[in-house]
């Protein structure tokens, strides 16, 4: 394979965020790895997470990277300026960019975040729009059922659309964008669009990431433009679920998945 | 304070136990460790949730302790025979209480247990009720959502319902005895019980646990039968919505909480 784009996350979630780099960009090589057997993140210390996150971008780069994606929201919260420092690839995180495109897209100044506990509590995407979008007046709100909905593949139906209206009714009158700040939320993203109605536009951090990634490279002349480029897929540990959650994180099944101690 | 029961959990689940021993044995003082900075143990490897579940014994420990109950499932999984071969004060856990009344209980012999996907894939309860009902035949089946639900307080109305229906709808008409095997699940017993239906019994692991305790002291002797005895509650992070949180699963507000380093 040629140099590739590496991503890890502490699990599935950055599967999204995978997805949406390999639609964005259809000839370049991918590896992915998933720290599963030390997720979640989010509970952990900083100083922890970093240093898993320095573990996992030291395995990614036995391969021959061309850029390196954190696709963990907790990882970039708190890792992303310890690896940029410490690794000579360009090192791309998840928060900017979603953070980048709401404001770009914002007509009121009013935008909204959903996440994780962990991730909301850290305040990293709200430091991210307040420094993105000068002014605005931010709106966050954890939503900690929706991973386990999505994990269960509950993404449609009564159920998931009465979360969504439990923990997103009393925003929609006060936003005009939504960042889904959680790379599990793109699976819930018909039941979130629903609930917030016509008037909201939702920002998919994982759709921010890619089209981030894709600039970044046209920038440097390393976008790959023909070919039917390699997909390799690593993870710490294999749960009994994992095929079908990869799956439906991934929207098709995974060619190769490897277990691996990092 | 005299003598106390010492009650150690990864989180705030423990509660429920540590409620049910309360109001079981309303003169015994105890002391309780969440080990809410660590929590979940469930993804973590059994040597480490071991190692933690010593620190936490060793921890309550320096009170004068008569009895340890150990109300996480994933501790009492990986860490009881450990901690019973290194304590010399009695050591209970909340798995096989639960499975003990579950098989007095069942007349057709056809018991269900549910709890978090760690405790299920452990293998822990279902071991405890081959055992305490020889020839029975175990339904186990994991219920991911339940635990974000009651940290929510979302614990009546159409959504635990909905949810409950989503998991247990199978099993309703193959068992006559559910085990409640996750120390969060007492809160949602509401919902399960309307979604089991009134044929079905319902086994709390924490009264179980509760009872185990009292049948233990009872025959060493070693009951408070009056006095006013002294509650002391002591995590190890206060996570922002943990007063609300602890109000909830404990049943009143806690009298006393300290942050402590284990």
């Amino acid at each position: 394979m040629g140099r590739a784009i590496g991503v890890f996350d502490s699990g599935v979630g950055g599967l999204t965020v995978l997805r949406a780099i390999r639609e964005k960009l259809p000839h370049e090589a991918t590896v992915y790895l998933g720290d599963t057997a030390r997720v979640p993140y989010g509970s952990k210390s900083p100083e922890v997470v970093a240093r898993y996150s320095l573990n996992n971008a030291r395995f990614l780069l036995q391969h021959d990277l061309k850029l390196l994606v954190v696709a963990c929201n907790t990882a970039t919260a708190h890792a992303l300026p310890a690896l940029q420092a410490a690794l000579t690839v360009p090192v791309i995180g998840v928060v900017e960019p979603g953070a980048q495109v709401a404001a770009a897209l914002t007509r009121n100044g009013r935008i909204g975040v959903i996440g994780t506990a962990g991730t909301i509590a850290s305040g990293a995407y709200q430091r991210a729009l307040e420094a993105a979008a000068p002014g605005a007046t931010v709106f966050a709100s954890a939503c900690p059922l929706f991973v386990p909905l999505a994990e269960e593949g509950w993404t449609s139906g009564d159920l998931p659309r009465a979360v969504a209206e439990r923990y997103l009714g009393a925003l929609r009158g006060s936003v005009d964008t939504l960042v889904l700040g959680c790379t599990h939320y793109p699976l819930l993203r018909g039941a979130i669009a629903e609930v917030m109605g016509p008037g909201v536009t939702l920002v998919d951090s994982a759709q921010a990431t890619a089209a981030a990634v894709a600039e970044r490279l046209a920038a440097s002349g390393d976008r790959e433009t023909g070919g039917d480029p390699s997909h390799l897929l690593y993870v710490t540990d294999i749960p009994a679920q994992f095929p079908s959650i990869a799956e439906a994180f991934l929207g098709s099944r995974p060619e190769h998945v490897e277990q691996v101690d990092v």
